[in-house]
């Protein structure tokens, strides 16, 4: 069969000889296997509801921040890229902004998104012309005609993906009313909520008194007694584990965790709700919040997941105008030997506990993440994340996690998407970097092949799985 | 044809088939396009006075602090390469110090140094022979006797090396008189100046009240008076444009900026004209200065360069009987998020600001710079500087950069340079690893042959055009 | 020859052609030549005495914390690893962990802890089959049996290794009374001591001033003056020459060197002695020995060895219960170009002054060390260490030092090991990444071959005698 070159069958594999085709070799055996997407922010309602994709810039444009970023930074406004305004006021239209972004599309060459869209077009409607100003208005049409389809429906996706496990993520206030009615469906076990409470142990939120008042009323307990903050939270998990959740979420600026005694984490609590709290105050809150959550952890088993190290909304232009998750979030420095000590020595050793790091920071890989994910029983690393969740970044990762952590310290992979179409693609990204990094490895003879195959096989699968304690 | 070893026509293109032979299919379409030479250090009088050379020592050695540095490192006296001292005492003479360099050319094996001197030598004088002692003398007089013809004049060899346009690169203080002579003699525009004003943006220096003595006078401006010295850049800034300028560069410790109330920042300018001022009132000026520039470029158009993170002068000694430049300056680590998030937040998406981050911390590639530049429409990623510019330093680079920023956030190339015959040596190794690294992707099947070749000529020619608005 | 996969010939060449044959061509000068290990942790007792290895599970799993840390970190506990109790209550004895280490082996896929252990039950038992459930109790037969024949004492060993120079590391207070006993046998010289005086200069030690009164009896010198703790110092490195030191070496935390006015050094002395200093005391007391070791090193030629940047005993439990040296210890950032300026400004450019950076934190290979041990000439590199003594270590170490530190700015090769029978296997890895490194810079054309052997051979042998002044 031949192919348009940006869908090459070996797009990926090294580029030479023995290592491509054993990469070629290895690929069949894992290319097929069923998804695991253990983290990820899929909207639940999608499943509750399985109603149609409305078009095609509301799919693969505006809720996509990897693509509106780029397209931005080269002086596109998110008025003419259709990205709805706080204020109301009109911005492009869905065709007019799609048209915008083909004309664009060279932009993209050689970034992850350009692969995922590639792909996505090919896998969820067969095109396999490369996007344009001359193919915008085919492509467009063909989508959004496919769209109205039953095969296009959210579950008709989810199986053909072979999408075993999905997570999505909600925060502690959440009622879960699309979980609910999963629950009643049937859905509920392959679609699977995780309870990530940052809505309620991150004080620099604005809204963060009315929210434990809330988290309060919600549980029955009372939250301005420490006792009582730790019984909600103990409630509220066990509320999302009714819902399928095997997993917390725990997005923070740092790795920094705390224990104190009794006494300072009330006295930190009193000034919290009294609206007295400065940064400081707010960053040891969510310090010692972790080693609660770890502990917690220790008690029904729930895997940990700490995403670190963003600097959030550094555009205060764009926060004002339009608000979060939209691009101008940056990553930045950080400690996790210095910051982790805390929640480590308390419970890093406890067989219960099992923590998945996920970082920013590349430059912990080596140093940081590997030596401890290869010494305590508890830590394990997450997959590369964000923007490094490309074939550069998982290059990176392999090269410098696998020698001192091993393989079987990793936790498979994550797609982390709020995209859904892009969740075959990522996986597929990741298989084949899998397989062409442990196909040099043969081709350097440093692994066997059978091994190879088993190493790609578990990576791509059962290592999630594994992971996250799904059975 | 037949060439010795270390002038190998493929030399730097990927090792393996088939990448090498696609490198070697996309470099003649880059090879021989004209040089675009945006940032450098060469010296005017060069150009306006189109004088001859004095020696080959001083032409490839004592100016040269990428070897002279090495050289020390083995053990090399500075006396004995013949750098000029302070105190005026005698040093080696050229020919000595020539032999000394060339008995001692095995310590360059694999560094940037060697593949540009190699390639001068060539490029410049069609030696082939590579230095040592046995060659020593030999090459000596054949660079020596090519001095004194017409063809290595300083603008026969803008001509032979094809350079379309070069800038320097002057002090806020400077009076421009080589560029006053070129507009006479028709050279300007081909050969720029470049606004640096660190001499009287940095309180560090010992000069800085003088230095703000002497702005107030060339501008007729109140530099006591917060309006009146911006006012004083104004001036300045639109004298530079006269002489070619399109751009403003700025060299600092740190990434940090500021953006002060004005009651603060006159207060601050206030202590440093009584020179009272310490190390973090220092760095604070600075800070604010970076913003006040970018604000200037808000208004002139003029492209902002910011070139962060060296630490100068780690060795007082060579400080105190040499000077600076000599090879003491480190690179330490740098914010780039935290630190520039004042400016951005001021200015970062006004459509006329440009700015340029070059960096020496490596880390900040993945982690700050590539997702800032792959936002904010006014940030490019210079090229890899200084010690990174090198082809190890080029492919982590791109390695690093591309994925999130794309190939169209990058300014193309920087040769930097204060060796006037280096520049088609570097020139060449930046487009012979672009070449390289594209050629890679297309053996992976990432990227087809037609954009690899266009991104190709895009990153050796256009990119460094459009990115300093040089029409 | 047919060989198991494990054991490949060509294991570790590049993946491709022709960069594999060029390995395999350079890889036989360097295969067979002398092993020169100027830094060590194996024990004196074994060379002084020249008895047997007790067992298996001794020689290769209870005292190897690279292995024994990735058996604990999949949940397996040091209690069935054999690896003794402070509190004297019983372990699983030798058999019973190699089984549950045999069972876990395909833990190490991918780790250089495998590779080092394959090769050394070859060359040291000539096993070639892999270690696993199925091969466990006649692989510890093997080795049991061969444990008490003559070609398995330490000195066939070293005689079989072609061990040339091989240095332990001991403490300021150390007798040496295995070194005074191999004075006796002969075999000083071949076997040296390292002076490591961390005891009498980390006052973080619980033990410091009673170690300070300790090494006050052991000179005469009155310690509690700093010209007598200088004295003392002087004194005891004078002791360690006469058994065969060439260098001493400093474990430190930090980079941090300090330079104060002798009576600051006083000030903090007697607070040190009197037990009243903190953390920021204990940091600065490191960082002014730093210096004053480097002065001594003036005087008396011993090379200086710098290992910063380990976060000890980060597990509190496991220190508590089984002592250090487990596996806890976690490398962090490290700052050389500010840490070092003080001790550099002072000294750095004596030419009696030796000083072998070993990092942990690789971002400072490019950024730092480099840049400054292409300027200084008391600088030098040393090999990747601990962690990033590996393939992928190594890789990651020659592409990011060499091209500004050149080549011979590097120290050559550490094994930096307590394992006898590790160190063939460790500077075999070296050896052939070294040969894979530079083979693929000849078939990029960037080094002629000669040159590359010229290089092999250097960095496998000359190197580390050059570099430790070893004759």
């Amino acid at each position: 069969m031949t192919h348009p070159a940006h869908l090459h069958p070996d797009r990926l594999f090294p580029a030479s000889q023995p290592a491509q085709s054993i990469a070629r070799e290895l690929y069949p055996a894992v290319a097929d296997l069923p998804l695991i997407c253990p983290h990820g922010h899929t909207d639940p309602s999608w499943f509750a509801n399985n109603g149609r994709f409305s078009d095609p810039a509301a799919l693969f444009l505006t809720p996509d921040h990897y693509v509106l970023r780029m397209l931005r930074s080269r002086g596109l406004t998110y008025d003419a890229l259709g990205v709805p305004r706080k204020d109301g006021k009109p911005v492009a239209d869905g065709r007019t902004a799609w048209r915008l972004f083909a004309a664009n599309y060279h932009l993209f060459a050689g970034t992850p998104s350009k692969t995922w869209i590639d792909h996505s077009l090919q896998w969820g409607f067969g095109i396999t012309d490369e996007l344009s100003s001359a193919t915008a208005d085919a492509i467009y049409d063909t989508i959004d005609a496919a769209l109205a389809t039953p095969d296009l429906l959210p579950l008709a996706l989810l199986d053909r993906a072979k999408v075993e496990v999905i997570t999505t993520t909600e925060f502690a206030l959440d009622p879960l009313v699309h979980h609910q009615k999963m629950a009643e469906t049937g859905i509920l076990g392959r679609v699977r909520t995780t309870y990530r409470p940052d809505d309620v142990t991150d004080p620099s939120r604005p809204a963060i008194v009315d929210n434990l008042k809330k988290f309060a009323e919600l549980t029955g307990e009372d939250v301005t007694n420490w006792a009582g903050l730790i019984n909600a939270h103990r409630a509220r998990r066990e509320y999302f584990r009714r819902f399928g959740a095997v997993a917390t979420d725990h997005g923070v600026p740092s790795a920094n965790t705390a224990d104190l005694p009794l006494i300072e984490k009330q006295a930190l609590l009193d000034k919290i709700l009294a609206g007295k709290h400065d940064a400081a105050d707010a960053e040891l809150f969510r310090a010692q919040m972790m080693t609660e959550m770890a502990l917690l952890s220790v008690e029904d088993g729930m895997v940990m997941q700490l995403h670190a190290g963003s600097r959030r909304n550094t555009d205060p232009l764009l926060f004002a105008t339009r608000g979060a998750d939209l691009g101008a979030d940056i990553p930045g420095t950080t400690d996790y030997v210095n910051g982790m000590r805390a929640l480590l020595a308390r419970c890093g050793n406890e067989p219960n506990l099992r923590l998945i790091m996920f970082v920013l920071d590349e430059t912990t890989y080596a140093r940081e993440l590997a030596p401890m994910a290869g010494y305590w029983p508890s830590l394990m690393i997450g997959p590369p994340w964000w923007f490094h969740d490309s074939p550069q970044g998982i290059r990176r990762y392999l090269d410098q996690v696998v020698e001192t952590a091993g393989f079987y310290n990793l936790a498979g992979f994550n797609d982390d998407t709020r995209a859904l179409l892009s969740i075959p693609a990522r996986h597929d990204v990741w298989r084949r970097e899998v397989c062409g990094f442990l196909a040099t490895w043969v081709a350097e003879n440093r692994l066997s092949r059978s091994t190879a195959e088993e190493l790609a096989k578990h990576l791509s699968y059962q290592a999630a799985k594994d992971a996250y304690r799904i059975s």
